[in-house]
């Protein structure tokens, strides 16, 4: 549950998912469901509470109103800051180690729930945005050379893409590898957009 | 809207997406919605049908009842023949070159759909299970020389990604680039997974 992201600006050491029977776990899933599926104005505490199987008032105690809920489950600040620490000599291979080893301690990936929101494509989408300014403007921000924006883009291309075909293909042949052979194989392609 | 791509088994050119006013992408594109965020069983023709604002007749018309009519969404067969119809020397150029046209001319991306389908995570996918069928397997008979399952995942992983990227910035850098610049950048990575 990647949400608990949102509390550990800059994680030092692996975050362990805790529900502790508190329902935490389930109303981040539900919230982010909701969010990422529907148009911000349409979502309610009360809808997510539901889902959750929870009272709306334990989703108020754990996370605050609909716009703190929101900024809980749309941040990807802190993953950005943890998968583009690094040098750019080797920042590839970080970002992939990284998401994978994330993926799989978390049960969750940290960055491809804003992909389910182009699910709604006639909508402007908050969540789409808290991306572009965390993740690519970022990325933007570190890169060298020409082109910068466009490689950003397809920077996080690659790592939306490896997040989707590991969720894609669950018990595949990706999900046996370990992440520094998953970054052996597709860190290149990440390693020269860095660089250029 | 790729749906049409379930009547042109082999496009020889490209599908020109028409409407002529009879609710024919509206049904498809509430169609979608509906296969790739609800479970199979959920979905009925009734609720496609108001979500596109015609009736249920007209939704059986076009598309006959609600297991045909998952089939033509579901089915990533004519876009995967066509996304690997090359030598492979030049695969991976072709698969970029071939996703990013598609998705300019029929405003809609050939794979990217399978991935709404990750929001319902309990849920065993329909979808998903076509996809691993038409795509993953596909790709696997394709590739020659070792680790064949865990490269036509991570291939598909490219692909996925850059239609990703693509809808996420929608007024970014690469709706600027042309398909050809766009391979010169994202098809390296394809390339050494497919030559291996």
């Amino acid at each position: 549950m990647s949400g608990s992201e949102a509390t550990v600006p800059v994680p030092s050491s692996p975050p362990v998912p805790v529900d502790q029977g508190t329902g935490r776990d389930a109303i981040l899933r539900a919230a982010r469901r909701a969010f990422t599926q529907r148009p911000y104005a349409e979502v309610t505490i009360r809808g997510i509470a539901a889902d959750a199987g929870v009272s709306p008032s334990l989703v108020v105690k754990h996370f605050g109103r609909k716009e703190e809920l929101f900024n809980t489950v749309a941040d990807f600040g802190p993953a950005a800051e943890e998968l583009f620490d690094a040098p750019l000599a080797t920042l590839g291979r970080h970002m992939v180690v990284t998401l994978v080893r994330r993926r799989r301690e978390l049960k969750s990936d940290p960055l491809l729930r804003v992909v389910f929101s182009l699910g709604n494509q006639d909508e402007r989408s908050l969540l789409r945005d808290r991306f572009h300014e965390q993740v690519t403007e970022a990325l933007i921000a570190r890169l060298p050379g020409r082109e910068r924006a466009l490689r950003a883009e397809l920077i996080a291309g690659h790592l939306l893409g490896l997040g989707a075909t590991l969720s894609l293909h669950r018990d595949g042949a990706g999900s046996l590898a370990t992440p520094e052979h998953l970054a052996d194989l597709y860190a290149p392609a990440l390693q020269t957009l860095i660089t250029g």
